[in-house]
C-alpha cells in the first residue's frame, strides 16, 4: 500500500462499542492484550517480550514506522515510507528514488536531510493530572486553552528533567491522556533501496492489491557523534521467515482510525469530509501527472508527492465506499442504538447520553466551517502542511516564521501547540532543511491552490481579492514564488533568529501574505479547536458510560503512537477462488510477463538478468491477519520469539474500510517476507556484507 | 489539441460588442467577410469558390470537421476524430486506435459502427417564421414550447421535401434561426490510420502545446449503395503546402463560443458551471487512468474516453484561468458597461438595457439547478450523453429506450428536441450501433457517477436512496450492469419496435431506474429550457440594440455548424524568444530524443527504421492565426485557391481562452502540414498509392 498516510479495511459488520472480536486491536504497550493471547494461543507475553519490541521498533517523522535489526544501527522501514528521504537527497544527476543505492561503507552511506528517528523508551499515564487542571464548567475555548496548557507544562517539564522527546497523547477521543518519551535521533543515513520498480512493482495499479511481489524495503544507519549506535534493543532475524498458520505480531505506528465515531460523525465524513478531500487529491493527481508527463525531471520531482497522493486517493476511495455502504451505516446505526437505549435505561448516564447530542452540534459546526479552514488553515499540527488554498512548500515555510517570531514571545502553554517548547527540536530540524525546492515546481502547486480557493470562496470573497491583489491564480503564483526568499535556509535562519522585528523588515512577500490570511487563519483553528474540546469531554463520559455498562477494556483509536497488533499468517477467499497467504519469486517474473513487462511492471534489468541464479520458490510477500492502517507501514512483523520475520507494507483492497472496523473474513495486511528479502540482497543485488549483518546482527 | 470537444485561446481585451479585430470571426458561409478579406488583402471571395469549399466540408457526428480530398470519396479527417470510429471497432485482438490501420483495397476498409458524416448544401434564414410562431407576449415554458414546435415542423417539412437532413440552428444566443441543409452519408469506412504514438506524439503533456509534431490524421473513404461516393466537390491537394505569411482559410464545424455572454453569465460560469466540469472530470481521468493501469486491455477499452477527458480538463482549466484573471474580467465588464451607458442614454432601449437583468435573473436560476440537472439530466440534446450521476454507455441507452417510447407517440412538435422526426435516422444509427460496450467498464463507470450522485446530494436525498435500492453505489452498478440487456442490439431493436408497452413489460432493471428519475431529470429540463428561453429572448434584443448603435455586423458564437476563418500563417513569441511557424521532421526526432524517448514520446519502429530515408527539412506541424475553436479539429486549411494545404489539429496553449474572445498576439491554430502527410505516406508507412490518390485527386 503506502500504510503511510492512512486508513484501512472492510468490515462486514462493526459493532459499535461491543466486545472486540479475534484478532482485533492496536494495542497500547501500556495495556496488551495479554488475557486473549494466553487465551487464544497460549502465548505468554513477557515485560521483557514487551520492552524488547518496544525499544526495537522506531517511528519515522516523515510518517511511518521501521525497527533497529542490528547491533550496529541499522533500522529497515519501507522503501515508500525511506520515499519522502530518498526524494530529498535525489538531484537531476542521482535519483536514488527511482535507481536506488547501496553503500558499500559507512563513508559512502548518504545522510538525510531531515529525518527523525524516534524509539519509545517509556509510557505514563496523566489524565488525571490534565484533567484536574481544567476548570470545572469550562468548555470550548476556555477549556481548550486550559488543556494546551497543562499538556505543554507536562511535555517541558519532562523533557528537561529526562532529555527525551516528550509527548503528551489522546487517547480515547479524550478519555485519555498519555505521556510517551522517546529518544530521538537525527543523524540518519542511507544504506540500501532497490530500484522503485522493485519497491513498488505494479505501481499505483497493483497498490492495495494481492497477491503481491513488491521488496519494499529500505535500510538506514542511525548514527550518533559520527558513529553507527549501538542500540540496546534490536530484532533478531528470522531466516525461514513468516510460516502459514503462525501467530504474529506487528509493533508499529498505526495512525489514525475512526472506529468510536457516532454516526453522526460517520455521516459528517461520509458528507462533507471525506468527499472535499477526495475532491481536491483528485485534482492534484491530474496536475501532478499531467506535469510529470512535460518531461523526465518533472517526474522525478514531483513522484514522491505523487506517488503520496495516489496512495491516499485508494485509501478514500476504500473508506467512502464503506460509509456509503447501507450495510455498513446501517449496523453502526443499530449498535448505536442499542447502546442509546441502555444509556436511556438508566438515569445516572443522563450526561452520557446527551453527550450524543453534544458532539452532533459540535460536528455541524466543525462540518461549517470546514471548507474555508482547509483552504486556510490546513491542518496545522505539524507545520510542513500547508493550506489546501496555498499548496507549496514555500508557504509552509513562509508561515512558519511569521507564526514561530509571533507565537515564541507567548508562555509556552499558550502558543499554538506546535510551537511548545518540547516541539523545538524538532520544528528547528524541519525549518532549516536543506532539502531542495524547486520553483518551477512550487508555482504550479502554488497556482493550482490559488484556483481552487477561488473556485471554493468564489471570485469576489473579500480575502480571495485581497490574496490575489489584483493577478490572476497563475501569475499571482508565479510572482510570490519568484520572489521569495524563504527556500534559502542561510535566510530562514536569519529571520528564525531575529524574531518578528526581523521578519516584519524583511518584506518577504510570501511571509506578507501569510500575514494577511493569518487573523482568519487563527479565528477558524480557534472554533475548530473549541469544538474538538467539547466532543473530546463528550467523548470522555460516552467512553466511561461505555466501560462501565459494556466492560469493554478495549485499545484506544489509532493516533501514531506504538502499537500491538496480533495475527495469524493467513490466506483468504475471493469471488469463490483462495487466495494463499504467500507469494514467491516466481510470481513476481508470472505477473510481469503477464503485463507484456510494461510499466508498473516491468523488472529492473538485474532482475532479469539474475533470475537463473534466484531460487524462485523462495517467499516474497505475504498476508496476516494483523490489524493495521496507514502509519503502520514499515512495521516489522515478529514472531513468538520476537525475531523479524517480515515488514508490513500494505493491506490488501478488502481491508480499505479498517478505518472504522475490523474483519478478517478477507482483510488483510501485507508483508514482504524475511526469506524473500535475504535471497534478492545476495543474489540479485549481490550484497552479502548486508545480508551477513542481518542474518547475524553484527557486522 | 483536441479541437474535438470544446474552447480555445488567451484574449487580451476582447471587448464585448466592439468591432471585430483582424482576422478574428468564425464566419457563417451566409456571410461571409467579403469586404474585409478584400481590403486586407485584395482577396475576393466568389460564390463559386464559396459554395467549393462548403460542399467539400464534411462534418462527423462524434464532433469534428473533415473534408473531401478526392473524387473518390476520401475524407480526411484528425486522428483523434475518427478515434471514436476507431475506439469502436478494436477488439481485444485489433488495436486500430493504437497500432493504426491500412487497407490496401476497398473490400479491406473496415466499416465504421455509427459513424455520421454530414455536407451541408444550403442555407435559409427562418428567423421571421420562427419568432412569427411564439404568441405575442409569451415567455419560459410556453414561449419554449411554442418555439419547439415550429422548429421541428419547419424541419421535418424541408426533409420531407428535399430528403436532406434539415436542423433549424440557432444563431446569435436567438438573434437568428437558420436552417441547414445537409446530404448525410453513414457506410463510412476505415482506410489509413498511424499510431497513436504518431497521431498524439507527445500526448496529454504536449496537448496545447508548440511546437508540435504529430501526424494527427486518419482517412476514410465514403461509400453509398456499395460504392465509393462521387462527390461533386472535393478540395485539390497543395503537394507544397501552407507557406509562412500565406494568407489561408479554415472551413470546419466550431462547436462552442460564449463570446456574447454577459459579465454575468461569465460569472455564473467561472463560480459554478467550469468548477463542477472540471471537478467531475478530473475525477473521470484518475478513475480511467487507475483502471487502465491494471491491464494493457483495460488500457484499451479505456483509451478514447481517457484522451478525451484529458483534452477536456486541459480545455477548461484554460478557460477557468481566464476567466479568474482580473484583467480579463476587468475588460469585459469596461466593454458592458459602456454598452449599457449607451443604451441607458436612449429611452428606446430601455427593454434592451432590461436585458441585461433578465439574463442575470435566468442565469442565477439555472446556476441554483444545475447540479442537480447534470446529475440527473445531464446535457440530452445527443441522447448519447448520459446524466453525471449516471455515466455509463449502458444508462444512455435505456434511457433513450424509454423516452423514445414516451415521446414518439407526442406529435413532433411536443416532443424532447431529440426524438423530432427529422433528427429519427441519425438517433436509429446511434440506437442500433452494434459498437462493443463492456460490462467490466461499465461497472466502474456507473459506481463512480453513483458514488458521485451520493456526494452531492447527500446519501439521505430521497431520490439517492430510491437509486441505491439499499445497496452501495458499488454493489448497485455490478447489480444493474450485469442484468440489464440493453447492451444486446436485437433487445434495443425489439423495445424500440414494441414501444412503451415493451419496454414496460421487459422489466430491465436499468430501464426501471431510468424510469424513477425521468419525473425529476424531466422536470429539471423543463426548467432549464424555459430559463435558455427567457435568455435567448434578452439576447435578441440585446443582439438587435448592438447591431442598430455600432453597426457591428459580425459573427454569431459558435454552434457546431460550419464556418469559414481566415488568418496567416505566423509564428509568435514567447518569454522573449521567437517560435517559428513551421516545424519539420528532424524536431520530431529531436524532440523524441531529448525525452529519452518513453512514453508519450516514444517512436513506432517504423519511424526509427525509416528516418534516413526521409526529408528531415520536409514540414511537419505549422501554426497560424485562424479563429478556432473545438470541433475545428479536422478541418481543412486551405489556401487561395481552395486547395488543402493542412489540417487543424489544435491550438497552442495561449489559444486556450478562446471561447471567450480572440487575440492574434499569441494565440494560435495548430495543424499538420499536407507535405509532412505525403512524405509520410510514402516514405514511412509506404502506401504510395494512397499518397498519389491524394496529390491526384483520383486512383
Amino acid at each position: 500500500m503506502k500504510l503511510r498516510p492512512l486508513a484501512v479495511r472492510f468490515l462486514v459488520a462493526l459493532a459499535l462499542g461491543s466486545s472486540v472480536r479475534a484478532e482485533e486491536g492496536m494495542w497500547l504497550y501500556s495495556a496488551p492484550p495479554r488475557a486473549a493471547l494466553k487465551a487464544a494461543y497460549g502465548f505468554e507475553v513477557t515485560d521483557a517480550w514487551l520492552d524488547h519490541l518496544m525499544q526495537s521498533s522506531v517511528r519515522f517523522n516523515s510518517g511511518g514506522s521501521g525497527s533497529f535489526v542490528s547491533g550496529d544501527g541499522l533500522v529497515i522501514t519501507n522503501h515508500h515510507v525511506g520515499a519522502d528521504a530518498l526524494q530529498k537527497m535525489g538531484t537531476a544527476e542521482h535519483n536514488y528514488l527511482r535507481d536506488g543505492f547501496y553503500a558499500r561503507t559507512d563513508g559512502d552511506a548518504i545522510k538525510c536531510h531531515d529525518l527523525e528517528l524516534n524509539v519509545l523508551q517509556s509510557i505514563e499515564d496523566v489524565t488525571a493530572r490534565v484533567n484536574a487542571a481544567i476548570p470545572a464548567g469550562a468548555t470550548g475555548d476556555d477549556a481548550a486553552l486550559a488543556r494546551r496548557k497543562i499538556i505543554a507544562g507536562i511535555e517541558k517539564e519532562s523533557r528537561e528533567k529526562t532529555g527525551l522527546r516528550s509527548d503528551v497523547v489522546t487517547l480515547y477521543q479524550g478519555g485519555a491522556y498519555h505521556l510517551y518519551r522517546s529518544k530521538r535521533y537525527t543523524d540518519i543515513r542511507l544504506v540500501f533501496a532497490p530500484e522503485a520498480q522493485t519497491a513498488f512493482f505494479g505501481g499505483d495499479p497493483d497498490n492495495f492489491e494481492y497477491p503481491r511481489y513488491d521488496l519494499d524495503i529500505c535500510l538506514f544507519r542511525v548514527f550518533e557523534n559520527d558513529r553507527p549506535v549501538r542500540p540496546a534493543h534490536y530484532l533478531k532475524w528470522s531466516a525461514a521467515g513468516a510460516r502459514d498458520g503462525e501467530l504474529v505480531f506487528v509493533s508499529g505506528h498505526p495512525g489514525n482510525t475512526s472506529r468510536l465515531l457516532t454516526t453522526g460523525e460517520l455521516a459528517s465524513l461520509r458528507d462533507v469530509s471525506i468527499p472535499l478531500t477526495l475532491e481536491t487529491l483528485k485534482r492534484r493527481e491530474v496536475l501532478l501527472a499531467s506535469w510529470s508527463g512535460r518531461s523526465a525531471e518533472n517526474a522525478r520531482r514531483a513522484r514522491e508527492d505523487l506517488f503520496g497522493v495516489q496512495n491516499s486517493r485508494k485509501v478514500r476511495d476504500g473508506a467512502l465506499a464503506a460509509l456509503q455502504d447501507p450495510a455498513f451505516m446501517g449496523a453502526k446505526l443499530a449498535a448505536e442504538t442499542a447502546f442509546k437505549q441502555k444509556l436511556a435505561a438508566r438515569p445516572d448516564y443522563a450526561a452520557a447520553l446527551a453527550a450524543f447530542d453534544r458532539i452532533d452540534a459540535a460536528t455541524k459546526i466543525m462540518a461549517a466551517h470546514l471548507l474555508r479552514h482547509r483552504l486556510i488553515e490546513g491542518a496545522s499540527s505539524r507545520f510542513t502542511s500547508t493550506p489546501a488554498g496555498f499548496t507549496s512548500q514555500s508557504f509552509a515555510l513562509a508561515r512558519a516564521l511569521l507564526r514561530v517570531a509571533d507565537e515564541r514571545p507567548k508562555s509556552n502553554g499558550e502558543r499554538l501547540q506546535e510551537y511548545a517548547d518540547a516541539k523545538r527540536e524538532s520544528f528547528e530540524l524541519a525549518l532549516f532543511s536543506d532539502k531542495p525546492i524547486y520553483p518551477d515546481y512550487e508555482i504550479i502547486t502554488l497556482a493550482d491552490s490559488l484556483t481552487l480557493l477561488v473556485e471554493k470562496l468564489g471570485y469576489t470573497d473579500p480575502l480571495v481579492q485581497r490574496v490575489l491583489a489584483g493577478r490572476s491564480p497563475r501569475a499571482r503564483a508565479a510572482e510570490l514564488i519568484n520572489a521569495t526568499q524563504v527556500r534559502d535556509p542561510a535566510f530562514r535562519r536569519k529571520l528564525y533568529a531575529g524574531g518578528a522585528a526581523a521578519v516584519a523588515t524583511a518584506q518577504d512577500p510570501l511571509i506578507e501574505l501569510a500575514r494577511t490570511i493569518d487573523p482568519e487563519a487563527r479565528a477558524l483553528r480557534t472554533i475548530m479547536e473549541a469544538q474538538d474540546e467539547v466532543k473530546q469531554q463528550a467523548q470522555a463520559a460516552l467512553g466511561a458510560a461505555r466501560f462501565a455498562l459494556e466492560g469493554t477494556s478495549g485499545y484506544p483509536d489509532a493516533t501514531f503512537t506504538l502499537r500491538l497488533s496480533y495475527g495469524t499468517v493467513k490466506g483468504y477467499e475471493e469471488n469463490g477462488a483462495p487466495v494463499s497467504a504467500t507469494t514467491n519469486l516466481a510470481g513476481l517474473y508470472r505477473r510481469s510477463a503477464e503485463q507484456g513487462d510494461r510499466p508498473p511492471f516491468d523488472l529492473p534489468p538485474r532482475w532479469t538478468e539474475k533470475k537463473a541464479a534466484l531460487d524462485l520458490a523462495v517467499p516474497m510477500d505475504f498476508v496476516s491477519t494483523n490489524d493495521i492502517i496507514g502509519g503502520n507501514s514499515g512495521s516489522p512483523v515478529v514472531n513468538g520469539a520476537a525475531e523479524f520475520v517480515g515488514i508490513i507494507f500494505d493491506g490488501n483492497i478488502q481491508s480499505l474500510s479498517a478505518d472504522f472496523g475490523y474483519t478478517d473474513l478477507q482483510s488483510r495486511a501485507v508483508s514482504v517476507h524475511s526469506a524473500g528479502i535475504i535471497e534478492a540482497l545476495r543474489k540479485v543485488y549481490e550484497v552479502p556484507v548486508l545480508a551477513d549483518e542481518l542474518t547475524t546482527g553484527r557486522r
